[in-house]
Order: C-alpha cells, then sequence, then structure tokens
C-alpha cells in the first residue's frame, strides 16, 4: 500500500478520535453548568445523542451530504454508505458515487468516520441550548432528523460539491456547517420551548449557576483538547505546513479569546468570572474554526480577542432578549459561528498554509470573499432555521417538546429517568418562594 | 530505517497509550457505580492495578504469554523480556525467542508497551465485581497473579502461538482474552467473597445506586475513546483498509448497543435507566472487540443490538442469583465477551478487511468456525476460572479477603485507607435500619 | 513533501497534543487536593495559565529560549517567531535563527507548538503550591514573567545551544527545564506568600484534606497519560526504537513510584494514602524525564522506586519546615526534579536508545557525567530562584501577592470569583473554632 495512504488515514483517524471524544466535553460542559437536579437527563442526552447520530449518519446523512447529486442535495449512495466507491483511490483514478471526498486519499470507513464525528459534534451543541425543560423522548427524534436531514443538506452545499462551494465560500473546519447549523437549530428549539420556570419571572433575570464547575473545566479542556483533532485534521491529508499551521492558529485564538472574555467579565461583572473564560475559550475556538487555514496567527489573534468579547455580550444580550440559554450555547456556536465564518471575508490570505482562498478585506482582496461567506451564512442560517422550526413544530405538537411544569420543577432526573445523580450528597432545595409556587420535594 | 516500521511503530504507540487511559475509564466507571463511603478504595484499586500489571507483566507475564515454548504456554525470555529479539526484524529475518509477533515489524518494547496495557485491561476488570467489600492488600495480591499467570496462559493460547490459535480460533481483539477472562476471574473472586451486606436481605434485592453519575458517564466515554486504540490498535500494524473499517465496526456497534439497551431498560423498568445505557454501551464495545475486523459494518449494528439487551437481562440475571456485581461488570465483560467471541463464529465474512477467517454461519460457513470458537470460550473459561477460584481460595484462608462486616458498614475508605474522598461534603447516612443494625456512624 | 517530514510532524503535532492536555490533569489534581471553598479560583488559575503561556511564549519566550544568540539567551527573531526559518530544511540546508532546533525537519509552527506545550507545563506547576491564598492578578502577572523571561532563558541554556548543553548536561524531557524551574518559581512564591491561615497554628501542623479525591485521580491519570507525550514526544522525531524504550522507561518508572510510595505512606502512616499513590506517580514520572532516553527500563524500576520513597518523605519534610505547599507540587516538580536529572549522571548507558551519553557513574562512567548534570541542577535553580523571587518580590511590594485573611477564611471563590463551585451542595462549614477565630460564613 502506498506510504501516503497509510499515513494519510493515521491522521484522519486519530483526529477524528479526538473529535469524537469531544463529547465528552460537551456532556462535561453541559451538565456541569446545569442543576443538580437535571444532571441525569443531560448526562443521558449528551450520551445518547452520539448514538443517534452515528446510526442516523450512516442510514442516511452520509449519503446526503456526500453522495453525487444536485448542488442542493447529495441524491447517489443514499443509504447505508451502499454506492460504489474505490477509495483510497484518488484524483482521475477514483470511481464512485462520493466524488466530492475524491481528492483526499483515505479509505471510505475513514472518510465516514471523519465525517461522523462532526455530524455529531453539530447534534449535540443542540443539546446545551434546550437543557432543564426538553422531553428526553423529543431530542433523541429531533436529534434524528438533524443528523439525517438537516445537517447533511448544509454539509452538502459546503463540503459535498454544492451550491456555497461553487460560490466559493470557505468554511475550513465548520464554523459555518457544524457550529452555526447546530446553533440555529437550537435556537428554532429554544423558541418553541420557551425560558425554564422561573429564569425570567417579574420582569428580573434571575441567575441559575452550575451544579459543578469544576466538571464544567473539566469539558473544556476536553473541547480545546478535540479542536486540536476538529481543525487540523480537517485536511483529511497530512499536510505538514498546514496541520502544524492550523495548530497554532486554533490554539492562539483559544488564548487571545479567553484573555478577553476574562477582562470583559470582569469589568462588566465586577469580578472574573470563570463561566465566562470558559465559554469565552470555545467561542475563540469556534471563531478561528472556519480560518484557522486561511489566517496568519497575528490574525487569529484578534479573531481571539473579539470572539472572547463578542461572547460575553451576547450571553448578557440573549439574556435581555428572554432567550434561555442555560449553557451559553447560542453565544458560543452560533452568533461565533457566525462571526468566524466572516472573519474569513476579512483575515485570510491566499495560501498561507497552501489553500488557495484569495485575500481578505484586511489583505486587500476587497469584499468578493465577505460576501461568499455572507451568503454562507445566511443560506446555512435560513436553511437550518426554519426546517428546524417546522421539526420542532411537529414534534411539540404530537408527542410534546417540554416536561410538565411540575416535573421542571422537581427535576427531569426523576421525571425523565427515575434516579439522581448524586443520590448520597445532601444538597439544597431549589427556592421557588419568590414566586408564591411551593415544589412538592 | 524503513518508513513502515517507523508509521507502524507511531501507530502501535499511539493506540497503546489510548488503551493505557481506559484505566481512567475504569476508575471512574467503578466509583461512580460505587457508594460515597467506598470512592477512595476503588479509586486506590484502580489506580494501583496498573502499576502492579506493569510489574508483573515485565517481570513474568510477557514471558509466559509470548515467548516461545509449548502450545500451552511460553518457555523462553520468560522473566523481565530479557530473551533474545531483533525485531523490528520481521519473518525470516527475524531471529529471537519471541516468535509469534514476529509478523509485525515494530521495536521490541513497543510490543511489549501495547500488550501491557491490555493486560492492564483483564486485570482492572476484576476490581469492580469485587468492589465494596475487598481488602485491599488481597486485591494487590490477585492482581499480581492475574497478570503474571493468569492472563497470560490464556494469552498464549490465543494470541501467542498457542493450541487455540493453531485450531483456529479468532479472537482480533480480546473479547475472550481480555474481556471473558477478566470476568472470569471476577467471577470466581465473587463467588467467594459473597454479595454486599444489605444487598439481598430479606428476600428482597435492595438497590444500591452509585453514589456520582457524571463520572461514571465520563468514564463510559473515556472507555469508548480507548477502545479506539484497543480494537483498530490490535492490528499492530497500519493497515489503512483495516484500521478504518474497526473503527467504524467498534463505534457502530456501540451505538447500537446503547440504543437497544435504552430501550431494553425503558420497558423492563418503565424509565430509560442511564446506568444501563452506559454499560450498554460497553457491553456493545465488548461484543465487537472478537469481532471488528471480520465482520461487516451491517453485521456490527445486529451485534451491537444484542449486546445492549443481553447486558440488561444480564445485569437482572445476576441479581436474581445472588451474584452481587455492584458496576455490571460480569454482563458487560463476561457475558459480552462470550458473545462476541461466538458472534464470530456467526457472523465473520472472510477478508472483509484483509484477514482470513472463512465465513460464519450467517454467511455460509457452516459451524466449523463456531465451534472454534466456542472451544476457545469454554477452554479460557474452565481455565481461568478454576486458576482464579484456586488463588482467591488460597488468599481468603491466608490473609483473608473480606473486610469485618463493621468497616464494610462503615466505609472501606475510612477502613482500609483513612480518609474520605468528598471530606468537606454532607452526605446522607446509609440507612440499615431494615436489618435491625445500626452503624455506629 | 518528503515522508519523513510528513510523519516526524505528525508525531510532534500528536505528542504535543498529549502534552497539552496535562493542563487538564494539573486542573484536577490542584483543585482535588484544595478546599471546596477555593475550587474556582485554582480551576481558574490553571485555565488562564495555559491563555497566558500561549501569548506570552509567542509574543517572546520563544526568541529568547530558541533565537541564535550567546549561551546565556536568544537574541534573534526574538518577538512572535518571526525570524527568518527555512523549517523543515535540517542541517545544511537549515537557514534561519532558530538553528538550535534545526536537527529535527518540522515545519517552524509545530516546533512552537511543541515547545509551547512544554512552557505550559512549567508556569502551571506553579500554580499549585501557591494554591489557596494568593491573588488571581499576581498569579496572572507572575505568569507572565515566567513563560517571556524565566523559563525561556534556562531552556536556552539547555534546550537552545546554550552554555549547559556546550557542557554536557542531559536533560531529555525536562526533568530539569521544565520541573525543576517550576519548582523553584513555585518555592519563591511559596515563601514569599508564607503558610495558609490555620495550617501551622499552636505548634501543630494541622492536616487540610483535599475536597475531592475523584477529580485528583482523574488530575493524574491523565497527568500520566499526557506524559506519553511529555517523554516519548521528546524526540521530535519519529525514531521508532526511541520512542518505544521511552514508552516503556516512562511508564515502569510511574508504576515502580507507584508502589514505593504507596508502601512507604503505609508504613509511616498506617495506611495506604491514595493523595501519596498519586503524588508518587508524579513523583516517578518527573524523575525518570530527564532520563528516560539514557537509561535501561531495568534501571526505570530502581529510579522510581527511589522517587515514590523520596515523595513522601519530602512532603513530611516540608511541613516539619513550615513550608506550606498544599498540593505537594514541590515534593513532586522540586525535588523529583532535581533527583531525575541526577540519575542520568547515574543510571545512563551510551547509546542505550541512540543517543551519546557517554556512561553514569553505575556504568563504569565515573562522575562526570554527575557532574555535568550537577551543574545545571544548581544553575537551573540560582537562577530560577533568584529571579523569581525578585519578581515575587515586586509583585508583593506593588500590587500585593496574598488576598486577605477574611477573603482566605471565606474562600477565594467568592472573594476572587463571586461564585462557587459547587452551589447546590451543602458543605461542612471550616473550623476554625481551634484559633479562637470564627468565620463570618
Amino acid at each position: 500500500m502506498d506510504m501516503k495512504v497509510v499515513i494519510d488515514t493515521i491522521w484522519v483517524l486519530v483526529t477524528a478520535k479526538l473529535v469524537f471524544f469531544m463529547n465528552l466535553g460537551f456532556a462535561m460542559v453541559e451538565s456541569g453548568f446545569a442543576r443538580v437536579k437535571n444532571c441525569v437527563n443531560i448526562l443521558s442526552k449528551n450520551f445518547i445523542v452520539f448514538a443517534v447520530s452515528s446510526l442516523g449518519f450512516l442510514f442516511l446523512g452520509w449519503g446526503l451530504m456526500f453522495g453525487d447529486g444536485n448542488p442542493f442535495m447529495g441524491l447517489k449512495g443514499l443509504f447505508f454508505v451502499s454506492g460504489l466507491d474505490n477509495s483510497p483511490a484518488v484524483g482521475e483514478a477514483y470511481k464512485g458515487v462520493y466524488s466530492a471526498l475524491s481528492w483526499t486519499g483515505v479509505p471510505l470507513w475513514a472518510k465516514f468516520f471523519f465525517q461522523l464525528v462532526f455530524c455529531g459534534t453539530a447534534a449535540t451543541i443542540v443539546s446545551g441550548a434546550v437543557a432543564e425543560r426538553i422531553k428526553y423522548i423529543s431530542f433523541i427524534v429531533f436529534s434524528f432528523i438533524m443528523t439525517m436531514v438537516i445537517y447533511p443538506i448544509v454539509g452538502h452545499w459546503v463540503w459535498g460539491g454544492g451550491w456555497l462551494q461553487a460560490k466559493g465560500m470557505f468554511d475550513f473546519a465548520g464554523s459555518t456547517v457544524v457550529h452555526s447549523v447546530g446553533g440555529w437549530a437550537a435556537l428554532a428549539g429554544v423558541l418553541l420551548l420557551g425560558p425554564r420556570f422561573g429564569k425570567y419571572a417579574k420582569e428580573a433575570i434571575n441567575p441559575i449557576p452550575g451544579h459543578n464547575l469544576s466538571l464544567a473545566t473539566l469539558g473544556t479542556f476536553v473541547l480545546w483538547f478535540g479542536w486540536f483533532g476538529f481543525n487540523p485534521g480537517s485536511t483529511m491529508t497530512a499536510d505538514p505546513v498546514a496541520i502544524s499551521h492550523i495548530a497554532v492558529t486554533t490554539n492562539t485564538a483559544a488564548a487571545a479569546a479567553i484573555m478577553s472574555s476574562t477582562l470583559t467579565s470582569w469589568l462588566l461583572l465586577g469580578k472574573p468570572d470563570l463561566g465566562m473564560s470558559l465559554n469565552g475559550c470555545l467561542a475563540g475556538l469556534v471563531a478561528i474554526t472556519a480560518g484557522c487555514a486561511f489566517v496568519s496567527v497575528g490574525s487569529s489573534i484578534f479573531i481571539g480577542l473579539i470572539a472572547g468579547i463578542l461572547v460575553v455580550l451576547s450571553v448578557i444580550g440573549f439574556d435581555k432578549l428572554k432567550i434561555d440559554d442555560p449553557v451559553g450555547a447560542l453565544s458560543v456556536h452560533l452568533v461565533n459561528g457566525v462571526f468566524g465564518t466572516l472573519c474569513v471575508g476579512l483575515f485570510a490570505q491566499d495560501k498561507i498554509a497552501g489553500v488557495s482562498t484569495g485575500n481578505g478585506l484586511f489583505f486587500g482582496g476587497g469584499m468578493k470573499l465577505f460576501f461568499a461567506q455572507l451568503s454562507g451564512v445566511i443560506a446555512a442560517g435560513i436553511y437550518t432555521f426554519a426546517v428546524s422550526l417546522i421539526a420542532w413544530g411537529i414534534l411539540k405538537a404530537t408527542m410534546g417538546i417540554r416536561v410538565s411544569l411540575q416535573e421542571e420543577i422537581e427535576g427531569l432526573d426523576m421525571g425523565e429517568h427515575g434516579n439522581s445523580a448524586y443520590p448520597e450528597f445532601l444538597t439544597k432545595k431549589p427556592a421557588y418562594s419568590f414566586l408564591g409556587f411551593k415544589s412538592k420535594e
């Protein structure tokens, strides 16, 4: 076997494993930022969602995303990755129906596994925003829809040979395809669900602190670690210069965003808030994801700095709009997914790590690239938000998407799962007296 | 140096590191599923067991397993990996006493390190089943016996050029060699130890919930992640088609098992139990371990689905038999280790990822392969169970294997280690009033 | 692109990612060993410190460490890694100002990323020793100084073409450069800070147990895992024999140290203390770091055994000297960093894994190598301790380095960050009645 195929396959699989590991990161961040009474429910959602993704993307998602078809969706080899494919043959030698990925010389199942873990990331982003009130079964059903239909279509546009790719939009590792898509789907769910009981009562915004910042911090480190698979792995081929460059832009943006989000929270809230530092890190990572291979290390500092400020303002802003996102997922993935995608149009430098993108606005390329990016942002947003809204709406009208008020107050752990995450520890009873409402607990 | 040797060594070492990391997974799953008063004890056991394995396998285990010898055990280069060996030379060029692994062209210490982490996995499996009542020192001594004598002998039969290998039994990554061996050794210990105090009192089965489902979930994600080293790494050479195929069969079986175990618990217990979902995942992973390189991705769905059902029924079944396994280790590793090994005889397809296994029963190969697998299951079971029973029996008769009733009630953390895992948190006192028994606490 | 460059880059990046992941390990070990009221503070410090390192090392640290210059420090290409460099060209073909690393054929940003994660490790070591009383802002400022000036200078001496390298001192992966430097900087801080309130009151040494041994154990496993990047990765080139050898010496030393530290604590303290087992593991890893490529697997057992004993005695000894190190960082990193560096002078065997070191004392090489090692230990110690003392002193005189007594008693989480790590859990109030002092809590 050609040594290059061997090396590229190792690279693709090892980085895919790191991206898989991000599921742990999401599980810990989201459960850590939620209350103790909903911990089992969030863990359950974040655990089963990758199982759902694995089956949904295998069954249909892969085919819709990477099957040869029209600019809108794949049409060949739709089900169970069963189309013809002679990978790792590349270029002219490639024969098969998944030609959008025929540029990378790795076996078909390596391509599938790598793309699967990205699909899983988009799906798990939804989980945090809808936390603490969604019915377990409804989340599972939506996750199937997400991984079989919603994510793969946008993915086809940008990475599967679709119309946005043809238009010259660049999204290296998925600020739009993964993060903003996850964010838009989550936003649709959040709007149909409404805020958690007690969050916006009596004109005040009641802070609801997470139950375990140790695990939230752990989760953020795991996500940061996993991003070293997410971004450098998206080369899908072991190009030494590109993967080294990407590792450093990725890390530098995260570092800058940690500093700016910490400072912003210090100035605005009076103290350096750990939750803001953690979400700042994630914001920087999301923002650099689209452009990690296209911008300089110097530019990654600026992208990170802005992302860190943006996430703090966004968290505050969503609260003012009474859009209740318990973990800040919209601010991290949607806002910074959009921001990061646009940054390519501003900061890109042609062939800085080998790819011909043309220059962005700040490097003399004019608005051409920016508008291509913007069109991608808008198209992905409209499609994802609309289809998600329909999907959530149908679920709401049929099986329901929200647990009962009584169950929400007593916690989803007992209601949905019949047990509790820490049954031997004594915890404070939640206080709802300010609402004239008594919990049965 | 030949590039292939370099690449293969990277692959073997990187995957070995992932398998090493599974020690963290086991530690978190087992301590999470146990009570708070025994947490330090379980952490201590799961921490020291890999140190014991490292020394025991170095001292004797490796030699017994991979030394040239007879079909039953290795005889040359027994101690301290000190036999002649000119690895990474392969095939005809190989000169040395560890010829069972002469097919893979990596340095000797890479082979050793990879095999060591597998030995460590077998040893740590025992820990969970005997939890919450075993004496720390007795567990340490048994672990030395396990890694020096019990595991390496079975390993020699299947992977070290022994009689089961000659007979045509296939166990790609160790459903039998690692998981069922760990399970049989644990079963022997559980039977000699007896159930935990209070578990089966008054004809009822008292559920004893774990103290920390966050950590149990964390541990399961880590194990799932580590399995991407365990299974694909067992190629011990970076064959792109094989390692890509294995990554996907492994993941798909886990996904299917999560769905089926969750659904089974939902139907049988009324609610989707997170603990069952977690153990379902592990069950699927154990079941696909033997056949990950020999079965199709489609077959891996079925193997996973059945494994997920099997683990739930098995947990319930062991409880009916009053065999007390606090973390479900027997249901995961023993039952599904056996099941997975037999699945090779049912689902194998010749050369599906390159290896000539012949076809299993469902693919027209008749019963030949199934019977070879069955003989391996039985032989490994009889040997491991018998020797383990003798070893546990001698320990019981000499130093004792169970802590005193008083210590068990008050918790092994104070009794064995003199401290507690979370000394500042307030916890509920365990209720033994149903037994007419009062704790001194 | 040359295949060797591709492979080496993969190796360097993958191992660097594992070293990055050690930040999680340090965060969990240090917060686990501290009290619940200071948990957010420690998490915050350990989180932001890698952001600080990333920016500080990018801005200046790299240039001072690896820029061409004089034997004391780098002078060319100082800021923002902006000097000329045609990596991955090597040897004669190399043209640039970072010639100290011109022997390894990977892109410049791969070299930077790998060295950055080591710098980050040195900085995060400080965090644990100064825990539970240091001001957040002062720690951040010191970390900038550490990563921009202190660590890079010593690094230049040993790894950047400086005078200790010329003298024939060997420190393969940084027992001195990373661990003892981190330890000396921490010691200076600890001495200027003084012990925690209540620790050495009334002539007694009051034990202050950590709040979460589950997370401390988790952290230690993560560090052990990360060390398989730290030590084998320090080849910075994928030499199969060397990386396999190093993986096994590293692991064996850790295993031996776990056994000896557990036994030592069992004998001295009456019970096997989990904290001592964990720190024993880390001590063994630190001690083998300098010599992992230069000593035999057999020697690694002895180095580990001694390290495990040393760390227990050292923890007890620092307490007798009333030097308050909440997590044992000085005993692990400083004491065993020094010990491990000296071990090269004792146990080294020429070219055992390819490098010409000459033999150490125990293998017939006389005292030459030992004295070279000793000179490195002393020089690094004097420089780091002196500069750190000055830096801490200036901070103390200007912004202050210690929180108020009231804040220390009530916990740094509320004082520095305004929140708590586990707000819903009920915890015991700290008892200061033995001091005639009442907390406001």
